[in-house]
């Protein structure tokens, strides 16, 4: 596979529009005050679905020949983009087959279910659901996308940030939360195609400081445990999303559980938004390390606001 | 005092808009096929303060001579209107006095505290927050400013639905929740100037249904008792309220508590945006009449977003 690259990003913003919302990017005086940054949120919240991931499974189904889309998708995801390739492949009309874990919330196979996904249930490890998804692909003949690590789903991911920069070309910085890496990956190659001076920054909890350890030991890293309430942030990078991180990404900022909590709180009190807590990740992190921030033009990708309302940390 | 009148609302929007947002317009695929109406959503949640309440008070403040402003504003309320109230004077350099019932949440008396507002604890019925705000009127010369029954503060709500129909200038009716009535007269008001044909309507809890009851008997009726989620909604109309009502709206639409929660899960869960209770009442209005709203344009004033995230109906 040819390198990643941001140039192939315009192509592939055009290949998408039609199928996505181009999001609105909103700011808060209160916010700015706080942080003693100028703060764009790119409200990824407010795209289909409510999360960022439905670009990257829409391009990524555009991707596939017309053959290949006729025998399927599959994908293993207890989150967002299981949601996302169920609506992408609903819009064009192509099978989606979801391999969820048996401890995936209700909220999200509800979710997969209403938009037409044809769910698997698996044990929730890594190789069982491996193991399901192989046994589909040999079954149906369906394509494989990994959430985060396929390389049309890294681009798509980036029109994002390609957006932002269209609407905000002077930012200094954007910050996004890391979990596969797709988001900050797709960022960074937006980024650099379209302004290189625009530094990217990874945000995670410490819980699952996984990224940042790969940064510093150079090799793709684990976590022992996943104990964050920022849920979307649990996986660790790919083989194809990390040499993009390592490439573009300097920092890596790491926030505390209450950290989370509070931004997440800010946001929605001060906002009127619904941010979910992988997305407040970014916020505490800009705040924690505000005297880096200070007087800058700072993008904040606001990831999805897929929370489930019957189990807030309020 | 003159008549209350439509054309009075353009000289309020240009005295008022360099302190207010203009405030954005959202609308949902996803609402529009539910309802089967199309619907926009005017979102004063995201009104400074977070409440359409900061258009009425900026407005009387506005109106009020150097000399009046110099000796203060007071009012009572322990809602939106206090906030707004503190803020629009702290904005024009007004000492602000706001008598409070002993039982307003914490959150708004924090709310008050913040934007520089003065209180005073009352015991929690009408004799005695009149007594009380009378003591500071006498004591202090402050000027006495109604939350809702104001000719100022009408006119200044109704520069929330003059903007939405400056968007939208073909709307077939405005839906808003009705209290003390400022916003839907003032919602009439901007109707009647800008486009006859525009129908408006209010929405209630039967809880507290005085609007419905008073438009059939023709004279202000009261609750006897006020048990709703919809806690901005809790007031009986005003003398320059009811007669703006009674000329302009000739329908309340009254809706159950289950059905408000369920308007409001859905404002939150598919529109991403933090609603307060009342503001869901006109969407629960809306969808229970849907048949007689198939293939309109609607409009609904999202009143505001202000609320406790510790007690929320999910």
């Amino acid at each position: 596979m040819a390198e990643l690259n941001g140039d192939q990003i315009p192509l592939c913003y055009e290949k998408i529009a039609p199928y996505i919302h181009r999001t609105p990017v909103l700011t808060s005086r209160l916010i700015n005050e706080i942080t003693g940054a100028e703060v764009y949120f790119k409200c990824e919240n407010f795209q289909r679905m409510g999360a960022y991931k439905m670009r990257g499974a829409t391009h990524a189904l555009l991707c596939l020949s017309e053959q290949e889309r006729s025998r399927g998708v599959v994908t293993h995801s207890s989150g967002n983009f299981a949601q996302a390739l169920a609506l992408a492949a609903k819009s064009l009309g192509v099978k989606a087959h979801i391999v969820m874990p048996t401890t995936a919330p209700e909220v999200k196979k509800k979710g997969v279910v209403e938009y037409g996904g044809i769910i698997y249930e698996c044990e929730p490890t890594l190789y069982a659901r491996n193991a399901k998804a192989e046994e589909i692909q040999s079954r149906t003949g369906a394509a494989f996308l990994h959430p985060s690590n396929d390389p049309d789903v890294i681009l798509g991911q980036g029109t994002a940030a390609y957006e932002l920069l269209q609407d905000q070309p002077d930012l200094d910085c954007i910050l996004t939360p890391v979990g596969g890496g797709g988001l900050i990956a797709g960022t960074a190659l937006a980024a650099d195609f379209m302004n290189p001076s625009v530094e990217v920054l990874g945000t995670e909890p410490f819980a699952v400081d996984d990224a940042y350890r790969s940064l510093i030991s150079g090799r793709i890293e684990g976590n022992e445990t996943t104990d964050t309430i920022a849920d979307g942030l649990k996986t660790q990078l790919g083989s194809n999303t990390f040499p993009v991180i390592r490439k573009y990404v300097k920092k890596i900022i790491r926030v505390e559980e209450e950290e989370i909590v509070e931004a997440m709180r800010l946001i929605w009190e001060r906002m009127k938004i619904i941010v979910e807590p992988s997305s407040a990740v970014a916020l505490a992190g800009l705040y924690r390390d505000r005297a880096d921030f200070k007087g800058k033009k700072v993008g904040i990708i606001i990831s999805g606001g897929n929370v489930d309302l019957g189990h807030l940390p309020f």
